[in-house]
């Protein structure tokens, strides 16, 4: 199946299910009126819905409507809990390798996670408000996941059992505060600004294949101002979801509904590109020795999506800008 | 006003006003069935809560059952953002002497705050449940702020009309877990579980001339396993709330419900004592050459209170437990 919100005045938004091939919506909110009552009533709810789904998909929904990807919120327009990781150490390598700094120990063994704000997430066409454009805007674009209630102590062996959903997310960045809150060790505030996420979140089977090992075995596209960016593949994950929840997991309960991101996809093999401006850097400053790619202007616009083996479209893209705040 | 939250097995439980001196309580879910939902629409319920509060503390209301402090739920149960400061410089001075830890950029001029997790919060006399007590069990007293919805950009002149609440928390910690957290970079996860409130949350005016400057001009008072462990004043806290607030809002909107705590209380005056275990242990470091205390283990018991310059208590004591999971 797959989800989206749409935006009805409300902070939680309107559920709706979503045609595979994303053309259509159907109203579910008799059913469950917002994706976070659906995520904490799943067992009760599922059957439902994918009766709904059945009928959507095969045309004899006769109140299905058009779908339109700018009237949707996030799909969790605001979470209780928002842990993103840094799953991909190629990431990590570049950038330690081009501004020499000091390794992180154990990163290997021990994901490295950083607990975001859930409050307000963006909707995949919404534009990214910024105080302003001197401070190293930059995307990344991630996979991630929505699970529902998971005990403290969850094993990793027990962890992908509470994935109920499979999202694509553009972790707005910062990179001009970054490094000073990184010093402190208390981490991200300030460089770690409102995310965005794509309109439609999938369950798990919608991946097919792609599902696998806790990972997602897919490309994911990214495209700056109408220009090609990267598209690094998410296989390549050092950890899986399920180790990432096992870990967050350790000591606290994650609420049913709490969103876990991948991290930055990043590959070792360059021709790819990246999924995120700062790596870009990376790469030029140690092929070249100097940095040739500023960040994200006002104005600037991010694409990020991805396509099943067959073609298609998964989550739909996020397609965004960044501007300044309204005149007052 | 002082509100609470009784436990009525939902997860944001149902709103009372508890009278002055925390002897009784008044219903008051017909007006707002939640605190966060009241701090969502303060303005037009203010004045039909003040209603209530004096018929409730001038013995004229017939409905006013007993308080029981073991009922409460942490005022807000859960909110969608938690973040938490480190405003007394003496704290991160003390542990930066005692265990040669690199100084921070700019401490006295920006505040050190992280990200927490909000969605689990506990009452006052919950058990603080863990994996194990071997991981550095501490206890911080601190003061926190609860804000309505402050737009990105408010000014440090701004913010203060934005604190609707202020709380008395127990922000656990888990030492043996925070310096690798925070040599990543990335800051507390797995050294942050769950934080507690005291039952009562107070507008500020309850503090009448002890909330000036931003500041909680109050002592705050622990004592462990029964025995006095410090009083330290939060009147020393280096930023105030404003600048707290100031800081997080910078190129973020919080949600209605943010919750923002002062950090460990602290005094450069050592005969006070201490408000967590690390900060006694940093001096015991530096005084003796050795550490002489323990962290909490299982079992162990907790009380922070405060009392008014009358000797009246203000938000009622956080004194709980810690302990392991239950046997399953």
């Amino acid at each position: 199946m797959k989800l989206a919100t749409l935006k009805n005045n409300t902070p939680d938004g309107r559920l709706v299910l979503v045609s595979k091939d994303l053309a259509r919506v159907a109203d579910v909110s008799h059913l469950a009126p917002t994706l976070q009552y659906a995520i904490e009533h799943w067992p009760s709810l599922e059957s439902a819905l994918q009766d709904v789904d059945r009928a959507l998909n095969n045309g004899s929904l006769d109140t299905a409507l058009p779908f339109d990807p700018s009237a949707a919120a996030a799909p969790l327009p605001r979470t209780w809990q928002w842990l993103d990781g840094s799953c991909f150490l190629s990431h990590g390598e570049l950038m330690q390798q081009a501004f020499q700094l000091e390794p992180i120990d154990d990163m290997e063994r021990i994901p490295l996670v950083y607990q975001g704000a859930g409050d307000d997430f963006l909707g995949p066409c919404d534009d990214v408000v910024l105080p302003g454009d001197e401070y190293g805007i930059d995307f990344e674009g991630e996979f991630g996941v929505i699970v529902d209630e998971v005990p403290m102590g969850t094993t990793a062996e027990q962890a992908l059992d509470h994935v109920r959903l499979i999202t694509l997310l553009n972790d707005v960045s910062l990179r001009a505060l970054g490094p000073r809150e990184m010093k402190t060790g208390f981490g991200f505030v300030q460089a770690k600004p409102t995310t965005s996420f794509a309109a439609v979140a999938v369950t798990p089977d919608e991946l097919g294949d792609a599902w696998r090992d806790g990972r997602i075995h897919l490309p994911l596209n990214v495209s700056w101002n109408g220009e090609w960016f990267g598209h690094p593949h998410a296989g390549a994950m050092n950890f899986g979801f399920h180790e990432l929840i096992a870990h967050v997991a350790m000591n606290r309960r994650l609420s049913a509904g709490t969103v876990i991101g991948s991290g930055t996809v990043s590959n070792h093999d360059r021709s790819v590109g990246s999924a995120c401006i700062s790596e870009r850097r990376a790469i030029e400053m140690i092929d070249f020795g100097e940095i040739r790619t500023g960040f994200m202007r006002f104005g600037d616009r991010v694409r990020i999506s991805t396509t099943l083996p067959d073609g298609s479209e998964l989550f739909g893209a996020i397609d965004q800008r960044v501007v300044a705040p309204p005149a007052t």
